[in-house]
């Protein structure tokens, strides 16, 4: 029997709720397939910033270093909205992230065929969307430094931040997409301004060098303005993004509405080595947490990313994948999914079907 | 009766089609009110790259300043993509926006009822929208030094750009932003990334600082990831956008595209002196250059907004833009927006309609 640690997150919002339902479905898909989990709960985002004082405390940081893989629910809320950068809930979450070195930040977008009519696009556009966003995560302007305020030459004030790639950044964040367009359909995009920035003339240059590396996958460029339109007018056409972290930030939102339901979108963000880091794409939803109308299923299939790209279980991985299909084709939908016909449910209600599923 | 110099800069490929006719259009126009056109054509873009080996000679920019508006058709093709950087097209058309300083960017996205069908949005998502984007065009990442590429304290390479504002730019975007928030429905949203930059911090601290002024216009705020989300979600829920350069960039072209018609959409950019830029948001489209098949109204539309933001001659421009509509209305339809029922027409015959109804 093997057994795993892993660090649980519940968060702010509708977090609590979430982790509990996607900590059930972990455990039934690994007693059916010999995995034994320790889970351990550590506070996180506006709940740390509550009980501590800071949004990531240095005992959850330790605890997620030292677990096999970390689960997180969302962070933030109207409360800590006003807090100033450092005691800011999302400041929690790029510490986590430069703490654990999870460089790589995987967001799956795909219609499924149950909740076509979600989108907001037409169904001829809409079905068959099934993109990868990855997206890079510890670097560029998010980190770059210099940064923070000042004034300029003119005694005037100012704020800036530094957008900024090494090679290596660029370098480690092009093989992991080249790895997973090669088990996709072979086709990469690199998303890039390279007609105005240096850093993405960088970029551009260096994923062109690790191309060489990959010449089975078919590698293509486009501009951010551009890749923001193509994925409205048809955004079949991808099949692996690759961009930086904050051009990744916006495609892979934009993606994911695309596909009409993000209470369904899962990801995984990756280091070299060390515990991934796991969550839903949506975020903390103040307005209905503690309501048990959240949707769980973004978290349940973070959690069998974990299986497959944290712990390499590639088997619980796909139980739990087809578990979820399964309870939609049962027809169990939570209020953000739901379209006549279908059986509404909570949260709670609809963690229960997938674990009958599992 | 009233004379105006214009300068025209057709460009690169379907550039001086379009500019051809929109002039036609402009002359009609301005003679049913009294007002004269002198137009001087100036190259820019590839067509002077290879006519002087730059891609904004001297005399061109000079031309334009001297003027009191200049309409621009579209710049680029693949002949000149591997240039170097100061040898783009792209650079050109950099390098005239900050030579005329129009710092403000105004891009509006309308659907118009006669061609709903051509968003890819289902039809209840997308009929009715009608915002304005204000992008803020002479600053931010697009010009922010330090810039280029060097060595980083490892010896790695490293390609870097920085992202910077200074309160007078902030704050005059902020009011053009405002004062065109107050002439539509009175809400503008302000769209940053003030949970992780600075810079953006910043620049929300100077739009509130400026809202002062405008009691009347109610102000929102949003992150950049999720407004690129809830243009795709609900469109209709904005008005009035203003935000940086390179975010402009991406969310005016997304809210371009769900448009449908982008072959539709004109550009206006505005300094606090001078002349103003008017250009198509479209590209040069190089695949169909020359084969009369491009849609001119664009272009057309943009000569519009030259009357008006530029000149001040709102009777003429009105004239325009109700000649435009009562083409689509006659059935009139490039390829781009046409649709089973229309009349099919190219580029010149399309000009030759919006004459007569002008
Ligand atoms: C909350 C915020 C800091 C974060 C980001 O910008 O990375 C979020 O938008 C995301 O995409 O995970
Ligand atoms: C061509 C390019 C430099 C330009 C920009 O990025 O500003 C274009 O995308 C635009 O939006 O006008």
């Amino acid at each position: 029997c093997r057994s795993y640690d892993i660090t649980l997150l519940p968060g702010d919002g509708i977090g609590p709720e979430v982790i509990s339902v996607a900590k059930n479905v972990l455990n039934r898909a690994g007693s059916l397939e010999g995995i034994e989990f320790k889970f351990k709960e550590m506070p996180m985002g506006g709940a740390a910033l509550d009980l501590t004082g800071v949004p990531l405390p240095e005992e959850t940081l330790a605890t997620a270093k030292q677990s096999d893989a970390v689960l997180l629910g969302a962070i933030g809320g109207y409360k800590w909205d006003k807090n100033e950068k450092h005691l800011k809930p999302e400041t929690g979450l790029l510490q986590i992230r430069e703490g654990l070195q999870v460089f790589a930040n995987l967001r799956p977008a795909s219609v499924l065929p149950q909740l076509v009519d979600a989108s907001t696009l037409k169904k001829e556009v809409a079905e068959g969307v099934d993109l990868m966003v990855v997206r890079e995560l510890t670097g560029g302007i998010y980190f770059g430094k210099p940064r923070g305020f000042g004034t300029n030459e003119n005694g005037e004030e100012i704020g800036y931040n530094t957008e900024v790639y090494a090679a290596h950044e660029v370098d480690r964040i092009a093989r992991i997409a080249f790895e997973t367009a090669r088990k996709r359909s072979g086709k990469l995009c690199s998303v890039d301004k390279a007609n105005v920035l240096e850093a993405s003339m960088f970029w551009r240059k260096r994923v062109i060098a690790i191309a060489a590396e990959y010449p089975d996958v078919e590698l293509t460029h486009m501009y951010v303005d551009n890749a923001a339109m193509q994925l409205v007018r048809n955004p079949k056409q991808f099949d692996t993004i690759v961009t930086n972290n904050i051009f990744g930030d916006i495609l892979s939102d934009e993606a994911s509405m695309i596909t009409g339901s993000i209470g369904m979108l899962p990801s995984a963000s990756l280091g070299e080595s060390g515990p991934g880091l796991f969550e839903p794409i949506h975020g903390s939803a103040p307005d209905i947490a503690g309501q048990d109308k959240a949707n769980p299923l973004a978290t349940i299939l973070s959690a069998a990313m974990l299986l497959k790209y944290g712990l390499g279980e590639v088997k619980a991985a796909e139980r739990i994948e087809l578990a979820v299909l399964d309870t939609l084709n049962r027809g169990f939908r939570t209020g953000d999914i739901y379209s006549a016909g279908n059986k509404l449910v909570g949260c709670k209600e609809m963690g229960d079907e997938v674990l009958r599923s599992v």
